[in-house]
């Protein structure tokens, strides 16, 4: 409401649209040029440019320049339209609507900027023509498993940009693990055949913009430019490069985003364009004692919340070097929203990640993932809720029938409630009510989901200790628990090094120890996973596992697409199917360590009696008949394909 | 669908309607009882009567006599019509369906039965009026607190009673748990007083109908006659006389109903109606080894759950000594919807009990729920799904939009849920996500269900330790569980003996012992606590809690139907609030055992600032400025009031 104050206070300049018969916009274009004969260069319009052909046609740009509040704006381009220039409270700013209609042509133009003291200053801007139709931007599914990298710590594939003189951190010490390691696009780009052979089909590097900031700057997630490639991971080229080659092995590639905070370096921080850009403003102005979230989530559902909670849950700061975004701020609303389908379009992105997803406000989380699934139908955004309730994992997913009536546009919440029922099952001895009860019955709340198969489910993150970690270096549980994971009617995601059972049992939970480098990823590593050299038997046959498994799945129509049947379990045994025609796929976690013989009698409704199966991981031959030999406890996963 | 075989096979015998203008009903009357000049009553016709004036215009009878399956019957009673007429599998039993169509008068009539080889029998059968509009039957309510009684401890009103010579259990011994104690209806009776001035508003004794089993028949659930009030506790006139009586005092009399079992001695037990009229009968017929329900209730909810694992939950029987009864049987479902209408018409119920809530058909419990609530728009149910899942809880619950359409009539699931999370935050440290976090979460989940007011909240039932025993006996958090429940925007069910800190310490868990006798309710009792006598300084001042917060709550129009916020906890503290125009009541959790000053700018959204309180246990006046002392752990409630 505030904002109409400013709105009254613009200064339209409105030139002829692309509907009129005026004197020629190249006439126009030189009548204004002329008076601009000496000029110098903006200091930042953000976006950078733009494309022509969306469904929106309004384009906000975000004008930063010494006493640019002064400034007398006009362009002249066909199709393109100033509807409105709204200052900021700060003299160096002004926020400008173009309205660009839907028959502007791709091209420059001259943004020209009269300033009152005299001073004039041209900018170039670009309108380029969209690679593709928007509903080509197909996004992760449950089709798929992502692959999660911290880039940091994945392969250092150029050690010229380890050390960036002009940036706060410039040292590597890959023996601290909190310091950055030189991992980058590059090094990602150079493993996408590893990436492709062990049959992930999508990749979710953590963030990959620029983080100035003076410590544990390599985790990505305290943003100081939201249009900059931190350079120590390389260049926008490379990470166009990373998009196009991912592009030809079919693996999509998931943006991780932040629009609920920035780092504390942001650029914008020693100059805030209005007085309530950030949340908590006054109290960092004024160096008092900041306030961060409660990190109570909860208020978001919660209908007895009392305003005092959600202000201070959503508009504290995320942690004191990460400032809390203000997005009932509609300029900052808008320029997030930008930003992120600018990456879209310059990447060709597969999805998006979204950081922190329950500490924005809930009404811009409406509205950004609502401008973004309406600009691509066919996009995918998971975002990070991370509560074992799924009361409030469902609420955020799109389709929810939501009794406050908040419609999310979220595809895919992340599936944190039956990540630890998995764990806990796994964990627990076999009674009444604990193990395998716990998958049985987690499972079951899928009733409540909007959409389960759009869930993204995972055994660890890089938040979470590995699960090998969890499961107390279990190796079989560790299968089990992947196994499960990977047949599941889920979107899955998979964290770089699970696959050799990179651990942090030796500090479990330490983040950095978390993201342990993945070795040979680094000249002179001794061990090198991307080629087997060095890996323990045990690791290899782990990464052998995932590898069939997934290469399995990526086929599988039965696990995609299928229904699901589960049965519950009994004498420490699990089963579910998956079922889709022709095609069955039968997962029977056992945890009895000595033989048993389970009775299929059970299962007589799959009608797969005397039917010939195959074990996905040891391509056995299994009949189907009145019993199965299970020889000691782990997962064993048949097929009728 | 196997039902359609029978109605082939029935016998129509159509008298004219009372639309129809033949001979008169008196000279049909006359023609039919010419020929049955001697007679003897059918040795069982259920329901034993019925009323005019219902909704549903239809009557099932089940009829009971040796070979009756060759009978032919006839009715004259003008609007009473025999719609169809359907043998049982067994050649004694009948199921007649009649038709009591608007206009018929109240009145007694003659059933005429001929049987195959001669003999005529007669049964009287009266259609009553009814004593109050449907619409006047007001269940229980967020402005009730519900007294529940184990009715057999709780107090011998009649020691005359105690041994019935004629039934299977006739021994009484105080000091077995599991014996039979003598109490009675007419304890309850006697003791409306002492409930009605602690401030209870409902009574919910557990079944009193006939449970004619050779042990541990004191509990009530394994009915053997749905239509006889068990003899030792009393008569049928009795239980009129307890609800008569209960009216007096405003306190609605709930009724405790079991439609998914009955007790292996039912009558009916010997010879079956239908092949199908319990589950498993085969197995029990054969005497083969009974198949108990796999009691993994998710079933109902679960999309994924096959149909072996329904059929073993739906079907399977509670426990050995209770047969599942199948409710797909249609006449199952009638014999069983008509009974709760008998005994909701006989007593002028204030709300039904209903046990083992999802271990029955849920279509049979749409229906059920549904023909009840129909007949009666202001009446409630409760049913008991003892899950800690708010998701399967609420499920269950009316106005609920399941995602498979799944449409309940029960207005009140019991809230297991929330019981658990606020002992479980009363136990534990107040730590980032333990102690009063759980309670705080826990009611956030209230954005979930339908109706949160309608969900009943209980400290503790008859099924599980007593909340003093939960909370390892300590009296302070005994009060701010309570102080808690009170408040709450919830119906109230509180377990006898609470009130003066009944518990099972000695052996947690014993449901003997839980269901230990009521102090006073036996002549020579050397404490009794209906007067006080004997009870200790603790057992008195909680009774007085109780008691003062209860006759606070019967008229606090904000805890009955005010708003709620509350405010996440911190250092130990955890505020809620209710709220209603002129009413505001504060409950103030603290776990703090040194003095505290709570700082009430936090709380400025309430606009209390400046006004007075009184505490509604102590009395005592409190002025809300910038801080409240708080002197130690406990729960303090105060009202603007």
């Amino acid at each position: 409401m505030k904002y109409l104050i400013f709105m009254v206070s613009v200064i339209v300049v409105n030139f002829c649209s692309a509907y009129n018969n005026d004197p020629s916009q190249k006439t126009k274009e030189k009548m204004i040029s002329k008076s601009f004969t000496e000029y110098n260069d903006i200091e930042r319009v953000e976006p950078s440019h733009w494309w022509v052909g969306f469904k929106n046609q309004t384009l906000q740009l975000l004008v930063k320049d010494e006493n640019v509040y002064t400034a007398d704006i006009e362009i002249s381009y066909e199709g393109v339209t100033i509807e409105s220039i709204v200052k900021g409270t700060s003299p160096n700013y002004l926020f400008v609507d173009l309205k660009i209609s839907e028959q502007t042509k791709p091209g420059k133009f001259n943004i020209y900027f009269k300033f009152e003291n005299g001073s004039r200053k041209i900018q170039t801007y670009e309108l380029k023509s969209r690679i593709k139709a928007s509903e080509d931007y197909i996004g992760f599914n449950s089709s798929d498993v992502i692959y999660l990298i911290t880039p940091d710590r994945f392969a250092n594939g150029d050690e010229s940009n380890d050390i960036i003189a002009y940036l706060k951190e410039k040292k590597i010490d890959r023996k601290n693990d909190y310091a950055r390691h030189g991992g980058d696009i590059k090094g990602i780009t150079n493993h996408l055949d590893y990436i492709n052979e062990m049959g992930f089909t999508a990749i979710w590097p953590c963030p990959l913009l620029t983080n100035d900031m003076p410590r544990a700057s390599y985790h990505g997630y305290a943003m100081t430019d939201f249009y900059q490639v931190d350079p120590r991971f390389g260049t926008l080229e490379e990470y166009k490069e990373l998009a196009d080659k991912a592009r030809i092995f079919n693996i999509k590639l998931v943006m991780d985003q932040v629009v609920n905070h920035c780092g504390s370096e942001h650029w914008w921080m020693k100059d805030l364009p209005f007085s309530d850009w950030v949340n908590q403003q006054k109290a960092f102005e004024e160096n008092t004692e900041l306030k961060n979230s409660s990190h109570r989530r909860t208020i978001n559902q919660d209908s007895y919340a009392s305003e005092r909670d959600k202000k201070e849950m959503s508009e504290g700061w995320f942690v004191e070097a990460m400032p809390d975004l203000n997005q009932n701020n509609p300029f900052m609303a808008t320029y997030l929203i930008q930003n992120s389908i600018w990456w879209i379009e310059t990447l060709g992105l597969g999805g998006i990640r979204q950081d922190t997803y329950p500490y924005s406000d809930k009404t811009f989380l409406a509205d950004w993932t609502g401008a973004i699934m309406t600009e691509y139908p066919n996009f995918s955004i998971v975002g990070e809720e991370w509560s074992y309730n799924p009361l409030i994992v469902g609420y955020w997913q799109q389709g929810m029938n939501n009794k406050d009536g908040y419609k999310s546009r979220l595809k895919s919440p992340m599936d944190f409630p039956m990540q630890r029922q998995i764990v806990d099952a796994l964990k627990e001895d076999e009674q009444w009510d604990t193990g395998f009860v716990k998958m049985y019955e987690g499972l079951a709340n899928d009733f409540y989901y909007a959409s389960p198969k759009d869930l993204m489910i995972f055994p660890d993150n890089h938040d979470m200790s590995r699960i090998f970690t969890q499961l107390n270096k279990d190796i079989t549980k560790t299968k089990m628990a992947l196994g499960y994971i990977f047949t599941l009617t889920r979107i899955v995601q998979f964290y770089y090094g699970t696959e050799i059972l990179m651990n942090d049992s030796a500090k479990p939970g330490d983040h950095g120890l978390i993201r342990t480098d993945f070795p040979g990823g680094w000249q002179g590593d001794k061990v090198n996973a991307f080629t087997g050299e060095g890996l323990t038997i045990t690791q290899k046959d782990m990464q052998l596992f995932v590898k069939k498994l997934l290469n399995y799945r990526k086929d599988s129509k039965a696990i995609i697409e299928g229904e699901t049947i589960h049965f519950a379990p009994e004498n420490g045994i699990y089963v579910l199917f998956r079922i889709i025609e022709d095609e069955i796929v039968a997962v029977i976690l056992n945890k009895n360590k000595k033989l048993v013989k389970l009775n299929l009698e059970r299962f007589d409704e799959l009608g797969l009696k005397g039917r010939n199966l195959k074990n996905i991981i040891t391509s056995e031959k299994v009949v189907w008949n009145d019993y199965l030999t299970l020889k000691g406890e782990g997962v064993i996963i048949l097929t009728t394909k």
